[in-house]
């Protein structure tokens, strides 16, 4: 089966995850707005819930035969049974999914920094907030978050390379792809950070330099972090 | 098995989603920080890694004989499976989970209308920010996310008295809670929106009328909405 990925075609965003899911687990997909003609207009389609009673609310959406998964934790949490990237047990299952809604809300957090007021404004129209909320972020976010991932591998009984268990799941390559944001946004910040988070630093170059991944971010696919996502550079913001 | 809730003692939040699925699916629970003494403690103890290699960032979470489930919606699809609260195939229990984590993006920005800046900081020291987030919020997000849900109920095959499928699930649960805590926050944006969701309020009122859930609402385990919860009421932000 072929999946079809539906996702915006200019940002990495929260498509990222799941692209970096279906590249590691070998599958066979589309992703839709980059490559067809009208992507973006067949993805508002279904949006709108044109030729299916269950729309999902935002992008990403994994179409998957006649499955349409939407949130990007809940494709993953589908994928990840599928494609060798979480464990067989139902406990194993809930802790990898518990680790990935953990990133959801760090990463509304991360994109709430440049946007604190509303996504349909301009992060001009909102600096003086932005600033604002980007104080609160490094003094009492980041590091807590950063610090929480780095204590799960600490503490992982079948050691320190990899967030569940002995092997890879989907979480460290969010975790991979969250680490790469981060320097992308915040490179201060994170130099910073760097000394009290080695094992995340080590499984970020780990997942780097896993075959399939390595190959998929020297090709077009990978989409370069850029202004428009969840990670964003503004040099104010970087304290 | 007796199942363990941890949740903040005084407030719904986001722990009484996880109520509602404990009562109406007849679990055997205690709410460990509201009965137990010292289970703000415990609570705690089991954040900081005590007894466990497996510690959830935040409340609330559920002990499960010797599993321990953090993040709201995963505690939902563990306990959805369980307690007739959740279809029984694979597509219907994604599809019911994918409801439930579009609650969870809600219930982020339903909360940062009064915290826009940091959740570390009172409401009186991020007013105008939150004057402008709740100018946004009803502009653009109430209606999107009400008009989902109500889309939802009409398109579902099975008809319009529950979100999936022809039974109640949690999703329904957590709907009812979500329409009852944008009522009390803000009840003039609530009634101009009324007219445009009758099956939502019909839905809201079926909830409302289970046994199991009546009985709950009329006991001293319901605390009421107050200003520490993620709905609160500020005249200023019903606009």
């Amino acid at each position: 089966m072929r999946y079809e990925l539906y996702y915006w075609p200019g940002v990495q965003g929260r498509g990222e995850f799941v692209r970096l899911a279906l590249e590691e687990g070998r599958a066979d997909y589309v992703d839709v707005a980059r490559v067809e003609k009208d992507g973006v207009g067949a993805m508002t389609r279904i949006l709108n819930g044109e030729g299916t009673t269950q729309p999902p609310f935002a992008p990403p959406f994994l179409k998957a035969g006649k499955l349409i998964i939407g949130q990007t934790a809940n494709i993953l949490l589908y994928l990840g049974r599928r494609h060798g990237l979480a464990p067989a047990s139902e406990a194993g299952q809930l802790w990898t999914h518990q680790i990935q809604l953990t990133f959801t809300d760090m990463l509304v957090q991360i994109h709430d920094v440049h946007h604190p007021i509303a996504s349909s404004l301009y992060y001009e129209e909102q600096k003086a907030e932005a600033k604002r909320r980007a104080e609160d972020f490094h003094k009492n976010r980041l590091q807590k978050y950063l610090g929480y991932f780095e204590s799960l591998l600490q503490q992982n009984p079948k050691g320190d390379k990899w967030l569940v268990g002995g092997r890879l799941t989907y979480a460290d390559l969010s975790l991979f792809q969250v680490v790469e944001g981060l320097y992308y946004a915040f490179p201060r910040a994170m130099a910073r950070q760097a000394s009290r988070i080695p094992r995340t630093l080590a499984l970020r170059d780990r997942v780097k330099e896993r075959p399939r991944i390595a190959a998929y971010l020297a090709s077009e696919r990978r989409i370069p972090f850029n202004q428009q996502g969840i990670f964003r550079h503004y040099d104010e913001l970087d304290i």
